[in-house]
Formats: C-alpha cells, sequence, structure tokens
C-alpha cells in the first residue's frame, strides 16, 4: 500500500485552479439581469416602481429555489448517509461537488442558453437551473459512491455539467421539448451518465470492501432525513421553473399527488418481496421517491390528480422491483456496481416519466388546456402545433439524452480511471478515514459514568 | 409465538386496495380547481391575464404549505424517534399513514364540504386542508406508538380521518366555530380519539417491554430534529388558512410569541419538578410545542402578543406538570398508555386553546377590529353577529369535539382489537426488528482501525 | 464536590421572573402595527381592499424570516452538537436563549429605533429583526459553549441584547451604515463579545475535560445538519431585510457566489493544512461559512458575482487557516478558550465583511447604480451624498462595533464570573449529565438479538 490515496496536493491544487478559472470567467462574462440589477429596477415606466417591486421575480421563484437547494445539499448529501461508515464523505463530498457545479453549470448554461450581448445574466432562474444541474451529478454521484476519490468526482463533474447544459440545450430550444421537472434532462441523464462512470471503473474485488457496503441503525436513520426531505419538496422542484400561475399551481397538486400513491406502493412491494414480510429500509429510503421523478415532465400538463397517482404507484412498484430483482443482476452480468441504486430511483423511473411526458403531450387539445395550451406547450403558439408531433419529439428527446449520457459516461469513465487522481483501494471503499480525520470511538462508559443517578448524587453532594 | 406478525400479505394487500380505490374515486371525483386548471388561468377578464397569474393563490398559500408540510413529515416524524429501537418505525409508519391519509383527506374533506357539480376541486387550499386532517392522525398514532401494526394504523387512519371530516364540518359549516389552527378539530380531537384507542387497546403486560420504551442519548437528538422544526414553523401552521392579508400575519406573529413564552415555560418547570434541577428531554421535545397548540383557535384574532405570551406560558407549564404528574396516574388509574404523552402536548393545551378561543371571541367588538371583524368573524356579516353566543358557539364546537372523538376512538380501538391485524406481542413492543430489516451492530473496533493515525500512516506508506 | 450546579431553584426562578417581566413590559408597549392590526387593514383606501391583502408585508417577507429562524434554532443549535456528550445542552440551552432573547430583542429594538406614541410596533419585520439579535447571542454561546450553566447564558444574553440594540443603532441610524446581513452588528459584534466573555471566564484548568472537548462519528454527523442548512439559507439571512425588489434578489444572489467559492477554499486548505491531506470537519462545519458571514455588509450593494466569490474565497481561506494556526495561539497567549472557533467563522469574516462594504460603499457611483442608488444607500436622497465619506463612515461603524463588544463582553464576564449561576466545575465541562438527565447507554446486544435473522425465524416460526 503506498501514498496513492493522499489528497494533500492533489485536491487543494484542483480546488483552487477551478475556483480561480471560475472567479475569471465570472468577471469576465456574468451580470446581474434586469431583476437584480440596481440600474434597472425602474427601466420599465409602465408600471409604478412599487409594483414592479412586488413583480421581481424573487418572490415568485425564491421559496420554490430555497426547496430545491435543500433537496441539492440536505436531501442528497443525508440520503447516501445510509452507508455505516461514509457519512462524511457522502454529506461532505456532496457538499463540494455541489458547491462547484452550480457555478459551472451557471456558465455551461448560460453559454448554450444564448448570451446577452456577450454576458450571460443571472437572477434566481438561473440559480434553479444551476441547482437542477447539480442534481443530475449528484444523481451520478450515488452510482459511484464509495468508490472514487474527491478529485474524481470533481473531473466528473466538470464533464457532467458541461453534457448536460448541451443536452438540455438539444432538448429544450432544438427539439422544443417539454421537461420543466427534469425527468430526462436531470434524471435519465444524471442516471445513464453514472451508470456509465460505474461501468468503466468496474471493480473485481470489490467484495473485500462488502463488509463495509451497508447501513448501521443511525446511519440509517441519517438517510430518511435526506429522503424526507426530497419528498416533501418534489413539487417544489418539479415546479420551480413551470411558467406563472396555474402551470406552477398545478404541477405541485400533481407531483404531490405521485408521491403519495408512490409511497404506498412501496411499502406495498417492500413487505411483499421479502420472504418474513419486513420492510426493507433500501426501498423506503429510495423507492418512495420514484413518483417525483415519474412526473418530472407531464407534471406541469393536465396530467389530472388520477393520473398522477397511476404514475406515481407505477413508479414506486418498478423502483422497488429494480432492487430486489434487477440490481443484482446489473452487476453479476453487467458488471454495473451502482452503491445507491440510481437505476431504480432515478434511472427506470426517469424513463417512464418521459414516456408519460411523450403520452400527455400527445393527448393534449385546446378542448382540455383552453387558451392554457400555449402556456404549457411553447410552439403550440407558432401554429405549427400538433399533439402527435409533440408525442414524437419528446420521444426523440428521450432517445437523445440516453445516448448522449451513456457516450458521456463512457468517455468520462475512462479519463477517470487514470491513475492519478487518488482512489481508494478495493480494501478501502466505503471508508472515511481514507479521505477524513476521523474521531475516535466513543467513550461510552465515561458517558454513562457522569450520567448515572449514583454517580451524579455523589457529585452533587 | 407464531407467525402472527408477519406483514407479508397483510400489509401489500391492504396498501394495494387502498391505493386501487383511491384512484377510482379521484378518477370518478377529483378535478383541478379554477387556480391550477389550465382551462381557467384566464377566465376573469377584469384583470390582465399577468395581473391573474400573480394572484394564483399558490403564491399566498404554498411557502406556508410546505412549513406545514415539514412539519408532518419531519416534524411529526422525527419527533418519535426518541424511542431507543423504534426509529425506523416512527419515521417510517409516519411516512405511511401521513401520505395514506393526505390522499383520503382530500376525498373526505371534499365529499362534506361541499362539491361543485358533482365534484371536489383540488390546489393548495386542499392540500393544507389534507394535511391538517393528516396531523390529527399523527397525534393518535403517538398514544399507540411502539404497540401497533402498520395495517392497524392504516385500519385507524380510514375511520379517524372520516370522523375527522365530520367533525370539521360540524364545526366549520354548522357551528360557524373559528379554528384556523385546529386547536379543536386537529389537536383535541386527535389527542381524545388516540387516547380513548389507546385505552380501548390497553395492555397489561406491557412492562414486559419496559426496557425499550425509553431513549438513548442519540436517539432524543434525533427526536429534537422533529421538535425543533415542529416549533420553528407553528406560526405557518397556525396562519396556512387564515384569511389573506392582516390575520395570516397577525396570526403567525402571535404563535411566534407563544411558542417563545412557551418554552421558558417549560425549561423552568421541567427543572422545578425534578429532585435534582436536572432538564428532562420529555419535556423539552414536548412541552415546548404546547404554545403553538394553545393558540390554535385565537391565534387569528386579536389577542395581542401580550395575551399570547399569557397562553403559551400556561400551556407550557400545565405540559410539563402533565408529563410528570399526570401521565403516570392515567396509565395505573384510567389505564390509558399514552406512549407519546399526547394528552400533555396536544390534549390539554388542545382544549386550553379551545377555551381562549371562545373567551377571546366573546370579548370581539368592533371597537377593536374596525372593519376587520367580518374578516376574523364570518357571520359577523350576517348582522347576527353577537360576540357572546359567538362564544358559546365556540364552547359547544369543544364539546362536539370532545364527544366526537371519544365515540370515534372507542368504536375504532374495537375494531383495532381484532386479531388479525398482526400487532407485536407485549414482548416485543416498541421494537422495529418485528416488522423491518434491521442492519446488524456497527463494527466500531473496524472503524477505529483505519482511522488511528497508526493505521493510516501504514496505509499510507 | 458540592451541590453548586443544581439548577433546581435558580434555573426555574430566572426563567419565570425573566418571562413575567417580558409579558407585563409586551402588555404595556408592545402593539401589533399597520400590517397585522385588523382595524388597519383598509385604511389606505387608494387601493383596492384586494390590492392591499396581497401587498401585505408578510407574504414579501415571511419566507425569508422562516429561513432565518431555522438557521437561528436548527442551524446554530445543531452546529454546536459536534460535541461528543454536550448535545442535550447544545441544542436545548440553543432553544432556551434563543426563545427568550428573541422576545427582549424585540423590547430592546423597538425601544432604541423609535416608538410610535409610546408603544413598539410588532410584524415579520420585528420578528426578523429579533432573530438577528439572537443570532448575535448564540454566537458568543459558540465561545463558551461547555463551559458555562443555563442561567449564566441567559443573564449573558440579557446584557448582549441590549448592547447589540444600542449598537445597532447607533450604527443604522446615527451613522446611517449599510448592513443589512450584519457583517458589523451580527457576527463582528457577536463574535469579540463572545471572546471577550471567555477570555474572563479563563480556566487553567480546562484540561480536565479535554477528553470531552471533541467529536464523535455520529455528533460530527448531526453537527452537519446545522452546517448545510446554515450555509443553504444564508441568502436568505443576508436579503431578509433589505430594500424590497432587486435589492433583495441581488443580496441573495451575491451571497450564494459568495459561499459556493468559500466551500471550495475551505476544502483546499483543509486538506493542505493537514500533514496526511485528510480533510477536517472542524473545518468544513464552520469554515465553508464564513463566505456568507463576509459579504453581509456588501451583498446589497454592486459587488457582482466577481466580487461575491473572491471576497467568499478569501474568507474561507483565512477561516480555515485561523482554525489551524490562530486559535491554538489565541488559548496558549491570549488565555481565550474558543470552544468553536468563533473568532475564525464570526470575528475575522465578519470585519472582513465590515472592510469589503466599506470598500464598495465608497466606490458607489450613479454611473453603477443609476436610480437604485438611494434604495441601496438611504442617504443618497439627502444630496449629501459623497462615496468616499460614506466609506469612511462604514469603517468607522467597524470601529464603534468592536469597542462595544469588547468593552460589553469585559463587563459581562465579570458579572458573569460571580459564583451564583452554577457554572460547571473544570472537570465537568462539556458534560450534559450535569444539567440533564441522560439515558443510560444503548443496549446494542438487544437490538441485534432481535434483529438477527436467526432469532427473527424463531419468532416467526
Amino acid at each position: 500500500m503506498n501514498s496513492s490515496t493522499n489528497m494533500r496536493l492533489r485536491l487543494p491544487l484542483l480546488c483552487i485552479i477551478l475556483e480561480v478559472i471560475l472567479i475569471i470567467l465570472f468577471g469576465a462574462l456574468v451580470e446581474y439581469n434586469d431583476d437584480t440589477h440596481a440600474k434597472m429596477w425602474n427601466a420599465n415606466k409602465s408600471h409604478s416602481a412599487t409594483r414592479d417591486d412586488y413583480e421581481n421575480e424573487f418572490y415568485y421563484r425564491y421559496p420554490s429555489f430555497q426547496d430545491v437547494h435543500v433537496m441539492i445539499f440536505v436531501g442528497f448529501g443525508f440520503l447516501m448517509t445510509f452507508l455505516q461508515r461514509y457519512g462524511f464523505s457522502s454529506v461532505g463530498f456532496n457538499f463540494l461537488i455541489a458547491a462547484f457545479s452550480l457555478q459551472w453549470a451557471t456558465l455551461m448554461q448560460g453559454f448554450v442558453h444564448g448570451m446577452h450581448h456577450g454576458k450571460i445574466h443571472v437572477g434566481v432562474t438561473s440559480m434553479i437551473n444551476a441547482d437542477f444541474c447539480t442534481g443530475s451529478v449528484l444523481i451520478s454521484f450515488g452510482a459511484v459512491l464509495g468508490k472514487t476519490s474527491p478529485v474524481q468526482l470533481l473531473v466528473m463533474a466538470i464533464f457532467e455539467v458541461t453534457l448536460f447544459a448541451v443536452n438540455e440545450f438539444i432538448l429544450l430550444s432544438m427539439l422544443g421539448a417539454n421537461d420543466a421537472g427534469g425527468s430526462m434532462t436531470i434524471h435519465t441523464f444524471g442516471a445513464y451518465f453514472g451508470l456509465m462512470v460505474t461501468r468503466v471503473l468496474y471493480r473485481p474485488n470489490l467484495d473485500k470492501s462488502k463488509h463495509r457496503n451497508s447501513s448501521v441503525y443511525h446511519s440509517d436513520l441519517f438517510a430518511m432525513i435526506g429522503t424526507i426531505y426530497l419528498w416533501m419538496f418534489w413539487p417544489s422542484f418539479n415546479s420551480a421553473i413551470t411558467n406563472y400561475g396555474d402551470p406552477q399551481h398545478r404541477t405541485a397538486l400533481n407531483t404531490y399527488y405521485s408521491l403519495a400513491a408512490c409511497t404506498l406502493a412501496t411499502f406495498a412491494f417492500s413487505a411483499l418481496v421479502n420472504p418474513e414480510g419486513k420492510l426493507d429500509m433500501v426501498h423506503i429510503q429510495n423507492a418512495a421517491l420514484a413518483g417525483g421523478v415519474a412526473v418530472g415532465t407531464a407534471g406541469e400538463m393536465m396530467l389530472t390528480p388520477f393520473g398522477s397517482m397511476i404514475v406515481g404507484f407505477l413508479a414506486g412498484t418498478i423502483s422497488v422491483l429494480g432492487y430486489k430483482y434487477l440490481t443484482p443482476v446489473l452487476e453479476s452480468k453487467l458488471k454495473i456496481q451502482d452503491t445507491c441504486g440510481i437505476h431504480n430511483l432515478h434511472g427506470m423511473p426517469g424513463v417512464l416519466g418521459a414516456v408519460v411526458g411523450a403520452v400527455t403531450s400527445a393527448l393534449a387539445s385546446p378542448g382540455v388546456y383552453g387558451h392554457g395550451l400555449q402556456r404549457v406547450f411553447a410552439d403550440a403558439e407558432t401554429g405549427k402545433w400538433n399533439p402527435q408531433s409533440r408525442g414524437g419529439f419528446q420521444a426523440i428527446s428521450l432517445a437523445v439524452t440516453l445516448g448522449m449520457a451513456l457516450f458521456g459516461g463512457l468517455v468520462t469513465g475512462f479519463i477517470l480511471k487514470l491513475p492519478i487522481y487518488g482512489a481508494p483501494p478495493d480494501t478501502h471503499c466505503f471508508e472515511d478515514g481514507l479521505y477524513w480525520e476521523v474521531p475516535g470511538e466513543e467513550e461510552g462508559h465515561e458517558l454513562n459514568e457522569v450520567a448515572t443517578p449514583n454517580e451524579m448524587e455523589k457529585l452533587n453532594s
């Protein structure tokens, strides 16, 4: 064993170089948008100043942004603390790569989605979009959790954010697809990208760390903090960048019902697939969230609560069955070691969400949407509206996303395979001690020593 | 010991049947309301479209909804994790029955509160109301925590949600009562319903599980996550469905002061009732919240910060004294085994809140409220306004609630006593292992093995 | 050893007396402001009633308030749970002194900032300001954590809140300083006040409790809950009381970028200063937040994302270096025992924030701000505007704050040194057992007993 995992120079150098590059690019390219610039605040003279202020997009997007922010940092971060001795890395590396990714995403998304006289405009909407892109990276992180160094993760984020922005541009701007909650752009992309990376990084001797690749009682409770926050705020996630008014309201409502139905399916199938009828924390922590993924595309459409609940129920079902029957096969046959089971939480439910979105788009009609049609489907305004072709474009978007994710993951995987990033040895995967100062054991007897009534009696007498 | 607690068929069957029924009923009966329907968005031509969008109820209710949602899933869920080996069940069953109840409540509340041409209309207000109803079920869950199977809990939720909706209809629609924060409809109802259920389910030999019916150090910290979230967001809870503008603002303010005063009372009396002057986590986790319960009815009225603080101080005091002196008596004399002490947190403070609401109503006058009188007391508009009669109706509402809760709890308790639900044996109450796959012990020595400087030195050399 | 730490009478007496005084003063002095008073709701006849309601300050401030509230109670509370056996006290005493301070701050800030016909007006803005003042007390708490009784902490809060209000009045009202996010009023003041208190309370024999003055694995994870919530909601903190519209929006945006850059600096320098290149949880938990502190003054100005990122990067760097190199020196040379290292998280970054604010003010011009100049710098309206003098006043404000904090901490420290408050002995610092009923040890073997497949098989057969 050698010092190959020592981060003393590698991590600081990479972090500092990246941040300096970010700062320089931000200095050259980024400026406040009209809603955040002091000079623009009263440019629009058609309203009184006060009216303008109250209609600042801040008040209509920022609460959603904060919910999304909680999902990214607490939700993803704590969901991955289920591993018994990888809690520092789960929440810590999640923190690091998210903080980097949201800055890099601001630039990449700004580049491809159109600059304003050579400048990238930022405000609460760009903050939400950057957090969304970050979510995609964190999904991929779930596949390689415990088997990668922080340097590898940052390098992965550089490439994944870039490709995410390109894929998003193709889908939203070139194909005119709808995907407000990111079933395709975020979940399908992040999942298949990550699965391909972990396939390339396949470790035949990972069973040497098998005893650490599991949870303990309290680590499962920490993970539930992540699960519950993701579950509660998913309505905000899916609705965060929809159009104002009824589309945003409807998206939140649909997601709420999908998640509720998904939760019942998860508990049902978790008990059903267990020989003793016992519930499995892995399913509850993950599959109960699949309902949010699966309405990420159709949530803003007239899916109805009825439709949302059917989709959610299906998503929970396939997710639990995936954890039980598919994940072992993926590992043994396809050599895909998926630590968090992202294929079950983001992969299959993401594809389901894309299909549901395509079908719901194909069924859209003025009879159902009225004048709201243009607000949900932007190209309905152009007169070229045709529900069937819209459904087709949605399906093409899914195919493009899968292609981009698999290709991107393949290339990135090979880059990450270079032996220069300090990846953990097979014997020390899923172990905080490699990259963190880990405190000693709890001195339980001493805690008790003072806590027992006898001891305290002496102390107080 | 036999397989009576095996959930393999019972839980999946019940979950799937319930969800299928829910989906069918939602398909037949539920539709988007005007603020969530694509077709309605610009129906009101008196405003410009933009104006309409900014005034969508989503923007004025959704942040409150999310705070309430956090209270239901994180607040209630983690508050109950104080038990040393019942954390999975506390947060997990809380999750399950809440996800079911909010769907069932949408239907039940829709039925009784008035349908629109045979349809139940949904939007953010129905989401808040469904979460409120769910809160009531979770309060009852606190009384039977550790002694019931998930199947029993779902059956309890079916009945409790239904009766909640009926009671709420009688109070709010027939008696014209005020109860925005639910001192009566949520807390008093949930508490006395749950206490009656646990009375009927009395276990004379529960002391066989006594060693598990207590906390450990870290489980108390997990419970504090629940406590603090409930405490922080209670202002949002009480104000979530009040009228727009000053009533909502005032309710949040009153609740904030009531809780602050309650917290000082809780710490004071917790130390005072302990022989060694030590604080008890049970009190801090629960009694500090009683101030939110106790202003659930009067919070929207002109209670003043002064009045709110007096009410909060009283609530904290009676709650601590209840835990110390009343709970043991309830168990030994009345055979009421109240795991979380909901009588002290929701029962007595709920009744106090109802009384405070009746008195504050009886003292209301145009001199204090001005034109705001009609906005707080809906029937003030009808000309039949009479503060004394209003106070009387509030008092009648409390009596009706107590009657409904005790009767409903009695019937439900006997239904839950049937030996078909897989209830835990007396020897295995408060034990996750019955219904959950529980991971093995933490391998503390190995964690240390890698973490010690010596070990790592070897690894890195 | 005697009963000197017994809280049975001291704590209840102090809590009850304080709360009674608070209630009396609130009864005499506090009333609803125009946005919370039922009578005022439609006083302004120039708008329709509905318009008024939608423009209630509640809807533009309350979501920010709730984020701030989470930072105060969850953020500060859990951040300090890193100590292995001081979790109850960290989150519990944080809860107690915050609940007291926010009431006391409402009065003190109301007094000095101007009463309305002898009355203090309250609403969501006063709630935010009271929470801000509370934050300052909690910062000082971090310096003395583990070494003070709850009675001492309440006494400290009485004095610190009072001086905070005076200092805030001098800065904001007399010197016309800008400090929306409180780099000076909250962080610098709270830090140097607390450092002076802990200097006066210096314990030469504190090493007797050294074995408890450190973390264990799970306590570090609990602390990360605090860290992440503080990090996520800091944009809401800095923007909570800025002017409506673009200033609020811009402040949140600047803070978001500053924190992201700060996080990369923190990870970089944490690994760099460790001989083995390992990350230190103390740095991640604390230094990653310094970016929020350091843009507390300039965040509302046209700092630009570029400027914010530079400030954040610097703040993270000096904070990590402070933990590594300065804290040991402060203890050994200056006898300042700073449990949480508040000098590194709030002290130095607060001073940096003040300097950045002074420089950014001095560079402000109509060319950059347009008509927005008056909205950011209130005195620009008076015609006496002069950027250089403004920068000078900002610098004077920092000096005043440092003076007030050091003087106030000195006096308060000596008051807290009186031997009447039940301070812990040197041998029992950092120990919950002194002031709390602490539960016994976890019975790990029994948990396992039921959880092992063999056991459960027997149970189920």
